[in-house]
């Protein structure tokens, strides 16, 4: 791709052809500026086949706001669409329109408000809420589904992975298998959910942080076809970076050549007054390697040696892994727990894949059209009930119980003040038979989660750093129940309707004769 | 993601950290400007789990070449590098390394022979052969994995999608649910593949195409929010767009609303002298859908309209489709061939992902190594006959049979001419016992897959178009056996080697003491 390419593919035209053809309908019907309002949300967790999350990160929201304050139709953008025919040879875009679209921009007109990156999401939940004139908020859809479904998915992963790993150093090493461009994506998103570190060079520094890595196979090759081995590979390496001496044991043997190569080049370090940092292996039975290789280690004084797994890494191997240590270190003389802790994760393809779970079903719907100054709440009837949108102008809050536990997402319209309930009842959002009352003193906290991004075509929002990000992670994940963290099978998490919103969504649904649904 | 961010994160730092340390190892032995041989292949084609692929259409390498002809180390790139620390706190990187550095390109000193775009390729194959000084070949490995991994995985995909659904009209949806920018190189990818058009307006402008679309259920539901309804919302469509006029009959009920309203738009269009497109499916039971809006439309004379499917398509899903018609039809009175080929298909999530399958197992080897003037062979042995590589400085040619068919790709050394040898023995890569004999009758035509890219540093390739590639792709596609296109369980093509490259690669390994591998 080159830069004029690049530059086409990546404004204001990212976004499906169906949004701009849209948009000129509602020009012509004089829709087109109307005040409308879009929620963006995602229906189910990713269900990743043999297991599914319970809960998700949110993330991609800066990106997006990067995009709307920077896109806009120019020369190049409108002369695409001026280019574009119908089947009758007529040029598909008329010039009113594209000299009305000349003048717009994703920014103009709108208000914006959000769930911030890093916070714990459910499905249902309006994660960005778009206030804003028909057509251009239309024609955002692609972009804003684009950026947060893709960041959300892939820190939810990461998320996941370093639950798993009991949140010791995890390192993001995915970008040669990653999408393309999407790669930069996902090492942003895997530094909200839960890597601490990447290896991608580029985007690491763009985004303030240090790239780490160790070294390949190839080193250790290169050495040896030109008559060294792997031992000569391990200490030219260890002379240049004595104090970042991470070696890569599964070259040849692990056992046999790897972990005693390493351990004669750590000596030398440690003679010279330096510490070496650790081994990572690469291949083979990593838990069972992890072991051996601790007792090596050990035997020779290097305790704290860190040993960083790799190679096809997600949660479930995590798991896998730390569990076969912990029945099977002690039989060799080892402290599992120990072991645990020196261990490091270096995930990479299926983090940035979101293995069992390629995608996020984050969807981008309308729920009111402002008519005479009024917000009519608009609705889409599904013939499957948890499909139907819940309709309206809303707002959402976050309950927490006296142990400062999250319970519950509430939704409620926009005028609704659950501080003044009482008692709270959360309504289930598709059956009329099940609903929760909480007494005030069941709630410890209710707190709004939507927090302004744009009014009124200004940005109002201080973009916080991925650090001030993944507080907000951790800050969340420490309230969440621990069943909901579960990484099979985990407990629901509640997203419940007041009862205002949920009477209105049922009336809604009556008058499209389809009862039924609910 | 803002400009500076973006500049730093996708040009000469588009790379893994531990490629630069090695890279100055590399300098510091006085390694770095040694010739060397790398290849990047793939081990296996993609396993979706339930079915997998007998074959990968090539695709990526403009993109990769693009950043080859563009990417440097300029002042941003050097600066972040000088910024980074090791434990001991002095600087990673020295200023000796980084003054060479910033002498470097990806281009110079460089040549590169690979495999054309849109070619059918099997695994172990040598697609990319990079050919240059150590230090700066390593450095490239992540951007060339991460260009060619997924635009081939994504080829691959789009080509199984279009020969299930018997090469009709295929229309990629993907933006929405890709992996951030990501996205655009799945359209790329797909339109090299098997997708006619793409939805990505930008993308598809700056490729040449035409972005293609029909509109949401949003659209109607804003008709409806304001009183119309979906009668009134396909007549202002049909007004503006008259013979482009694909109407979505979902979004209310599709055999009782949808489609009765959209033949009665048909119809009045007819009046007008129009041509209706079609109608689309998004929703239920895509097959009874499609048979029974296919009755109602014939019945009103449209026997001519497209029926487009969309919602979670890949190919296993548009097989079953296409043979619950081939079941069904009949029985409603339907020719099923003419419903085929009546229908276009709107595939999206699981193309873009390649749902079952979300990265290619590319990688990047050292093969040869050049010491006094001489290539020498290196070998990465692997507990794993299959992992490892075939080494030296090689050369890949297809075999086609008399009928023209492709039998075998053949591996072989450089200054081998197997249009020479008589017979032709083609040699199992692992297995010793399994080899096959090709007498000279049996040989239609002996074909060398790998071309020039870059000679000595200058760029000497004609780029293709997607229309070239796309010829390229039916042409091979033609030539496969149908067994090796089986969408499940599919006949395996066999990738031989020559006897003199299976030799050598049995003396390397014995040389390892590592004799039981092969």
């Amino acid at each position: 791709m080159n830069s004029r390419q690049q530059s086409l593919a990546e404004g204001m035209l990212y976004t499906d052809m169906y949004e701009l053809t849209m948009a000129q309908l509602f020009y012509r019907m004089g829709m087109h500026e109307m005040k409308v309002h879009f929620e963006h949300f995602f229906r189910k967790y990713p269900d990743y086949g043999s297991h599914q999350a319970g809960y998700c990160i949110n993330a991609g929201l800066e990106w997006f706001v990067d995009w709307m304050r920077s896109a806009h139709f120019a020369e190049a953008e409108i002369e695409c669409l001026r280019s574009q025919k119908k089947r009758s040879g007529e040029s598909m875009f008329a010039d009113d329109f594209l000299k009305w679209l000349a003048r717009q921009s994703p920014m103009e007109g709108f208000t914006v408000q959000a769930v911030p990156e890093g916070r714990v999401v459910h499905p249902d939940v309006p994660l960005t809420v778009i206030q804003g004139p028909l057509a251009m908020a239309q024609i955002m859809e692609t972009s804003i589904l684009n950026r947060l479904n893709f960041q959300t998915l892939i820190a939810t992963k990461a998320a996941r992975v370093r639950e798993a790993g009991c949140r010791r150093l995890m390192i993001e090493f995915g970008l040669r298998r990653a999408q393309d461009r999407g790669g930069n994506a996902a090492t942003r998103a895997a530094l909200i959910g839960g890597a601490d570190f990447s290896s991608n060079t580029g985007m690491s520094c763009a985004l303030g942080y240090s790239p780490k890595g160790t070294h390949a196979h190839s080193m250790i090759q290169a050495f040896m076809a030109l008559g060294g081995g792997e031992l000569a590979a391990f200490r030219a390496y260890a002379d240049l970076y004595p104090d970042d001496c991470l070696l890569l044991v599964d070259t040849i043997n692990t056992l046999e050549s790897g972990v005693p190569n390493a351990i004669k080049v750590f000596e030398e370090l440690r003679k010279k007054g330096h510490k070496p940092v650790g081994i990572r292996l690469d291949s083979g039975d990593l838990a069972h390697l992890a072991i051996q290789s601790a007792r090596l280690l050990n035997d020779a004084g290097f305790e704290d040696a860190v040993i960083l797994l790799s190679n096809q890494l997600d949660e479930m191997v995590v798991w896998q892994i730390i569990s076969q240590i912990r029945e099977e270190a002690g039989r060799y003389g080892l402290d599992a727990d120990h072991l645990i802790n020196r261990l490091a994760y270096g995930v990479g393809t299926r983090l940035v894949t979101s293995r069992g779970q390629g995608a996020l079903d984050g969807v981008y719907k309308l729920t009111a059209v402002e008519k005479n100054n009024e917000w009519i709440p608009a609705l889409k009837v599904s013939e499957t009930p948890e499909k139907t949108i819940n309709p309206g102008f809303k707002h959402v809050w976050r309950i927490y119980n006296g142990r400062n536990h999250a319970t519950a997402d509430l939704l409620g319209l926009r005028d609704e003040e659950p501080g003044q309930m009482d008692p709270l009842e959360l309504r289930h959002p598709t059956d009329r038979e099940t609903w929760r009352i909480i007494g005030k003193s069941g709630v410890g906290r209710i707190e709004p989660l939507l927090v302004d991004i744009v009014r009124d075509g200004k940005f109002v929002y201080e973009t916080p750093s991925i650090e001030e990000i993944r507080k907000k992670r951790d800050y969340d994940l420490d309230r969440l129940d621990p069943g909901v963290k579960r990484l099979v099978n985990p407990h629901i998490y509640h997203v419940s309707l007041t009862s205002r919103l949920w009477k209105l969504k049922r009336d809604l649904i009556k008058k499209k004769g389809n009862v039924s649904t609910i």
